[in-house]
């Protein structure tokens, strides 16, 4: 085995917690040296239990430690550009869960520290790393089913977060159909204009907030491929996670997984499983395969990938999603300055 | 059984070849008294398989005919509208392959006729009578499923038609397009706006016709629904026809049919059989359907559905999307006139 | 198109209506001039709503009409020895529905009738033409996934017979089995020997009967292939018509037909549609298909299939099951005579 | 959390590598404070990699040490029956991997000690475990589908194994439908009847070793229901995993996991992914849960389940199906005495 490189986990919530057990239990390129979280007692927990000895609230103090390599940064969105700020200064290598802000000057201004302290940034958009998502796209790059025409994505989630969470979430664009701009991007290349629309149809707190619920976004690509995005914050069903390819020659599609393969039939027809509920347990792969490919680079120094770059698309993207639904119509992303 | 009604058949080419023999062998409340072709030999040669005894050229002499009380008209679409008009005018019950005219003017035409001489008039959206299409429809109905959100429908032909034809198709979206329109209203309502994206992608004389050969259309509903359609002139995989229906407490969706159940699997993976080829075996059943149902009403005396107003709105929204994609902006249908 | 072959329907009830309807409305090959029941009344019925012209209570006034070339016979299954031996004696082309009788001894006595006699005789076991059972023994007989090695049929009809019926129906293997005997025979070739078990699990009459309604049938066939059938007199959900031949480079499984494609997804899971309910529905083209390749046969004057002979073999198979049943022992096909 | 149990592993070899890793990373239950084998080397291997401090390779010194509580050993199989009685002696809680032995007489003298020890002791039949399995037998038990018919098991390796194991693995029964039997009985209940044929068609070797490597067993159990096995040693498209319980008002069915969710369309057709290849795979999280399970007992002092005497009747039943094979008859188990 390679060396093993000491990182330490800022942010211990929801999403941390799973890097964290990720990184100790299934991550052997990881010697887990320490984790940070404000809230002192929920880094505690987890070190506790996966037998993690550092445990501290400030997050500057593993910024200093020589020891640290690696951070892996899983706090609220809205810290993540100063502590990615903070830790390219201090020369660490940086792996920070999307985005890394809401506000596309914000970003400029992290990735201008970034490049001018040549630590490696890697985004968490763990979706790259599913396993059918790649096999749709090692199908379409082999071209033997011709090349990409139409991209579809759906991306819908079990249930609507709370009212304080979409208050400060950026909105829907931003907050979920994120995703899927960085996945359009990732399956056919950049985009050149975009068009969304959006109603509030499943929970009308949405409203207050300025948001939408349910959105459909199409796509006109730069090599004339077009697509089409639908998103909604609430299918009763399960999280909802397609997408397809429809190329010259064939099509490939990348269906929903389900709980178990069971189908039950009886005089009313046939039941089967419901996906997976949540992104944790849909991505779980993904969540463990971007953080090994991340170490990895850093062993071996290559680039990483997704880039801070790739995060300011998406952020862009999203930007001008909420342009174009706000002045219906269709937004040239080379004119768009966000 | 009730009484058989008189029927004759105008236009016995691809499509009317397959109602003249749906309307013999199929729907015992058709009795089929003639069939009329311009090429006289295409009717004979229909007439003779199917034992139909009067085969004429010119349709004036069945109109004249007081014992034919309906006709079927399947010629070419650009001699729909004097052949309704002039049926209309001699009191015939009307069943009119769609469209009724690819220029809205022209619809409007018919539709004053028709409506002043009070006979039935009922358009060829085969696609509502199939029962995949039907059980969507029905489930979102009644309401089982919450209230629908978002609609989506993939229609690709399996491979393009020739130039000749495209010329005067009247293009993609009042060629192809004009079914998911019919769909759309079918199976949520009336739209408010429409949104269109095309590329030539798959087949390099569509450029020449001024036409698209792959689309995307965003529709945004009166209640509030967004819909996405895609199209592309050539699916190498077979006719491939989905319909999506997503609710607020449910999904239905009509996957493509199969041509055959058969699933093979060796040591690259599993095979499973294409979708039917065309739309005359894809919709072979909804084919005998509406006119089955066309027969009842006129027994019964009931209206028919869908209508010339049907018709009407499907050639008003494909115009739409031509100048929603002409000026690359999303056209509202109240304010569009054609 | 070749000549027409004049033939009579035998028999207008629930099997026969279907085979007239489709000799008259499908099959071009065929000139329906005659229906025969002795309830009268059926056939009557039947030749009003499809056309017609004469309709004969006694049998043996079609085999004297020189004009008539072909019988289809369709009547209860223990007349069809009498009928099929007095038709060859007439010189007439033999369908018969299957199975020829439920007794060896009396297949025998047919056999050597119709041999002598020099006329074709197909049996209607529609089910080998098929499409999906057809497309698994195209791609098993091109050697694409080696040589096979274990055949599985499911067939389960979807509620009991009356007790009527199941009294002089032969019993389950007899009756229901046969045709499972035949497909085995159809796709793997000659059977060995056979082990039977059966209970009764769904419907108490079945044992007044001394019938089972619950079977596994293990066979062993000449070529080292070994199989197992399973049947039930009650799947609730349908018709469940399912096959798999498993081979030394791969598998093909016929799975069941659907009503439709509808996937409904709800808080629950996902719902789809039942197989179809009844024989008639499910093996629809197979019906047609059988009796359109007799007729070819006819014209040609080639050999016909399935023979007499598979008929022959199908009811040695039947028998033998009982003998295993009541024995609890396997019993050797070549030793059994019945 | 509960409190932890200390646990050995002894024998670390491909399935004891397996079981250590998740007792280390997965299940919080364990504190693994050894492991051992005769090969002390790839213990070592596994400890180092794992952070497991003590490492021997004579078992005996683990049953002498008071601070461990339970032993999980997955040692070659003709070593089961000697450690488990030693382990029994010595007051361990015993997860055992199966079968026991390979010969009756043997399984019941260990059973006899394990008795009279008090000890626990759970056998590895991890099918139990798996959530499809599961779920199937939670339908079937909640009557909602009434009483189960028919049983069919499809249990298919992805290749064979070397000719070496082949020859003291006890035979195809003993070695692969092992698994069934247990399942059948897990699914089903007791079994009276056993019928067993069998046939050499993918590898020639398995006739050198008196095995076979294709198989059908029908099973007659005690309420009446029938079943069916079929086994074979090479499934060139992966490990086919598939269970059916049908019953008298509906059915159940547990079909294969997939490599991934992607379909591909071309002008051929559709193609999927393969099953997993491996039951590594197949069963990963069934590993982890019998695991867990076995510990939940243990520290709450609960029977534990599958037991030594599932254990027992499964191997009772393979040298029933033995026997069967041998005489050609169905034995019943209740006269069978090994």
């Amino acid at each position: 085995m390679k060396r093993q490189v000491n990182i330490a986990v800022i942010g211990t919530g929801r999403i941390g917690n799973v890097h964290t057990r990720n990184l100790v239990r299934s991550i052997h390129e990881a010697n887990v040296v320490a984790v940070c979280d404000i809230r002192l007692e929920v880094a505690q927990a987890v070190a506790d239990e996966l037998g993690i000895e550092r445990v501290v609230k400030d997050y500057h103090e593993l910024l200093e430690d020589k020891d640290i390599e690696a951070v892996l940064i899983a706090t609220n969105t809205n810290t993540h550009a100063f502590i990615v700020k903070d830790a390219a200064k201090a020369g660490k290598q940086i792996f920070c869960e999307k985005p890394l802000a809401l506000d596309l000057a914000d970003v400029n201004d992290v990735l201008d520290t970034v490049e001018k302290t040549k630590v490696k940034l890697q985004i968490g958009f763990n979706r790259r790393f599913d396993k059918s998502f790649q096999r749709v796209r090692e199908i379409v790059s082999s071209g033997e089913i011709g090349h990409p025409c139409i991209l579809r994505i759906t991306n819908r989630d079990p249930e609507p977060p709370s009212f304080e969470y979409v208050k400060t979430s950026g909105g829907m664009f931003l907050d979920m159909s994120i995703h899927d701009f960085d996945m359009a991007r990732f399956q056919i290349g950049e985009i050149d204009e975009i068009y969304a629309i959006g109603s509030v149809l499943v929970e009308p707190f949405f409203k207050e907030a300025n948001d939408v619920d349910t959105n459909i976004i199409t796509l006109r690509f730069s090599n004339g491929v077009v697509g089409a995005i639908d998103n909604s914050r609430q299918a009763v069903y399960g999280y909802d996670q397609r997408l397809e390819v429809f190329c010259s020659k064939g099509v490939a599609i990348a269906g929903n997984e389900a709980e178990n393969t069971v189908i039950m039939g009886n005089e009313v027809g046939y039941r089967s499983a419901k996906p997976p509920y949540s992104f944790i347990e849909r991505y779980a792969d993904g969540y463990i395969n971007e953080v090994r490919q991340f170490l990895q680079c850093v062993v071996d120094d290559k680039p990483v990938s997704p880039t801070g770059e790739d995060s300011r698309m998406a952020v862009l993207i999203g930007e001008a999603a909420w342009e174009s639904l706000r002045q219906n119509r269709p937004i040239s992303l080379k004119k768009f300055t966000g």
